[in-house]
């Protein structure tokens, strides 16, 4: 099964003679390979031809390849160039900086910067405090990766993993209006780490980590977040959680089962794993079992490292030992935050009947909703936009760190993580709800107000707001 | 002498009563308190009363006040709120992040950010160099301050300094294009400071510090141009520099005298005054004298710290001794870079004939243009706006970092510094030069490409430049 996507696509510049049929062999051509033809443009006619810009969505790089091969072997038909739409978006970068005040005279020069600027930094140097209402911190985060943990990609380095943060940056600009810059990091080195953004913290009302590899990624944050008197946030663990807290949510409601009574196996004890698992501790679930490469996470097991041994002791009361698929047997839940084939379609047989689950592994599901056994499961949902039920970390980050920036919170606690959890779940009415629509799409505009609004709220109430909204 | 500015300047939200006369008691009132009425606004008409918005430029907050009590003493005349022009500019601080791509639709998100995004990160990471196309680092500089030298404010910390750098930020997009994010740390000690600009130097094409005190700066600044492989430009230092070289060579057009030649005497042996002494000597000049507040810097002084001595060893080749006024007999130019007093007007009158003198501390000069001993100074220059011939960094360093960005240098070189400086000198044409006119105007649209064109020359001729322009 192929899926054709935009961040596959190519444009490519014919020239097509005049004989009658070309540009028809053209669109026949493309769609015998499997391609989609989208916009067609006519850039220039010169003598007997006609030079056309023509988008095709592909599946992969190769079938791009194989359209423009079948295009160029058509008679009357020359393929002057061809451009890949994802990379011409990318040359230069997504973001830049911009001006909110204007500079064009002497008078606009002596406000914005010297003279004028030096008696808003003394108003600064008197009261420290007035930095929120004075300068960029306000409205302004940092998205820091030590570019370790890239998407798929792994340990790619921090020049690799700037089109990633800066794409980031947009998203929190289009859905929060949240100004986010970019800061890769060429270290790898926890303690490094924690300094550099402790040193840069003063000019940022938030820091939002990413793609920062596990088990790195829990000290580096815990020591952020102990230091540093502004939000920290590790979209990788919390924003995956605030999400699945809030479909799960949605699930049980469809299905009619209470979080405090299902049994939940999870895979993938990393990061994003350990987060979801404990949001869902806070949220009263009481069986989780949580299964890494060798099987469910128990305290009998003597190969865990500290973070496992210290999450075993917090779930699997029952002390499950056993492959995923073996755990699944009466489970009510399965959440894959692993890899593909992590479990079986013989495995999700063996869950309870109305089964939820979450494949949740990216390009590539831990198990393809169409190869889940006929009639078991009653909610299924991925991380990818062609299947119904997508989990986005883009329904989270932009109101959780609108929501803070408000209240200009001095951290983010676990109550508004569950707050914001149970916003995104409350957008979908319960007329609307059913099997196949359990979290809303990363395009209703609903979403971010209604997590900013819950967040800010969880802030006052858990004291770690500096004003009311 | 009292100046008037727009960064001391209110608007008065005022109501009159309808009775005749009463506008003019309001400007007759602000005249006579020394104010300038500016704008004039109709917000609204109330019954028998008017309420305008008057906006006023005063010299000084006390000013201000003093014109608003003047105000409230009219009869008829009642004011409902003053608001400071300059703090309402900086509300919210002055520049935020933009977005260059759209990402409204699902196919702008599969593009700009998952998936389409992980071919992007894994072009970089095949091809570290591709960064450079395909990330905003080809136009991304980092402003960096520790908040210890601002402005003349002295050590107020980051926050206190984000005003300035934001400022700063402005800047160099208004007058360069260059996106500049401003990055304050939390820290003081300079093997921290090298640490972390060398932990976020990937995502930024240079780094410009700006108000680091002296002597740390030099070896901050040197130790990051020795590890880094962008431009890294101690503003403070080097943009200053260049500036005073482009005055100073246009000076000496005009007196007729040669750099090679004149006798240079210098107050003020911080982060400035060297890097002014060390473009000169690269420019030509032989003979320049320092002096701290101490008098002239010699190799003979015990009390020199390790900056001085070096300055010392190349400076001053006849070993002359004494104060700044001594030192000044037979000087061809005065540089001052240093505080109000540094030199007296007795000083000056010992300096050769067709004398040169840029007394440059801000806001008030080492000695007022009108102190200057009449017919002994033939070009006068300060760092104010509200006299001929503003010495001004915002010349340079748009400029500067355009052109290094263009090709994408490695370095900053001496020769492009040099280079900038004659750049900047050369918008002035031949006929236009004068006493009055030896530096373009902080407006003139002219000099940014003229510096940049001749960096980026530079850089090619120096070998460290990454592509051609």
């Amino acid at each position: 099964m192929s899926h054709l996507s935009a961040s596959f696509s190519a444009t490519l510049r014919v020239r097509l003679s005049d004989q009658p049929g070309s540009f028809a062999q053209l669109a026949k051509a493309i769609g015998d390979e499997g391609g989609s033809l989208g916009a067609i443009d006519l850039v220039r006619v010169e003598g007997h031809s006609k030079i056309r810009d023509v988008t095709v969505d592909a599946s992969d790089a190769d079938h791009v390849h194989r359209i423009v091969e079948a295009v160029r072997a058509i008679d009357g038909v020359e393929v002057e160039h061809v451009s890949d739409r994802t990379f011409l978006m990318h040359l230069g970068g997504k973001i830049e900086m911009a001006s909110k005040v204007p500079v064009k005279t002497r008078d606009d020069l002596s406000m914005a910067y010297t003279p004028g600027v030096a008696r808003i930094s003394q108003a600064i140097a008197d009261d420290r405090g007035a930095a929120w209402n004075l300068t960029i911190k306000q409205n302004t985060v940092a998205v820091v990766s030590d570019g370790t943990a890239v998407l798929g990609l792994g340990d790619i380095g921090p020049e690799a993993a700037m089109p990633v943060m800066e794409g980031k940056a947009l998203l929190f600009k289009e859905f929060g209006g949240v100004d986010a810059w970019p800061i890769c990091l060429a270290t790898k080195d926890p303690d490094q780490i924690v300094a550099t953004v402790q040193a840069l913290a003063p000019g940022f009302g938030g820091i939002n980590l990413e793609d920062i590899s596990a088990p790195r990624c829990f000290e580096i944050e815990r020591r952020l977040r102990e230091s540093l008197d502004i939000p920290v946030f590790h979209d990788d663990q919390h924003g995956t959680a605030i999400v699945v807290l809030a479909a799960l949510t949605n699930a049980l409601q469809v299905v009619g089962k209470r979080i405090e009574d299902v049994k939940i196996v999870l895979t993938g004890v990393g990061a994003a794993g350990v987060a979801v698992s404990d949001i869902l501790l806070n949220a009263g679930a009481r069986r989780i079992v949580g299964c890494d490469r060798h099987g469910a996470i128990h305290l009998g097991r003597a190969d865990l490292d500290p973070v496992k041994r210290a999450y075993a002791e917090r779930t699997n009361p029952e002390g499950e030992t056993g492959t995923a698929d073996e755990v699944l047997a009466g489970a009510d839940v399965f959440l894959g935050l692993s890899a593909p084939g992590a479990i079986s379609a013989a495995g999700v047989a063996r869950m309870a009947d109305a089964a939820i689950v979450f494949a949740m592994a990216n390009p590539t599901p831990e198990i393809a909703p169409e190869q889940l056994p006929p009639g078991k499961v009653a909610v299924a949902a991925t991380g990818r936009s062609d299947y119904p039920n997508q989990i986005n970390n883009v329904l989270a980050f932009p109101g959780v760190f609108r929501g803070a920036l408000d209240v200009r919170a001095r951290a983010i606690t676990r109550e508004m993580e569950v707050a914001a959890g149970r916003a995104i779940a409350s957008v979908i009415g319960p007329d609307e709800l059913g099997h196949e629509y359990v979290i809303p799409s990363v395009f209703n505009r609903d979403v971010t107000p209604a997590v900013a609004s819950a967040v800010a709220e969880a802030a006052e109430q858990a004291g770690v707001a500096r004003r009311s909204r």
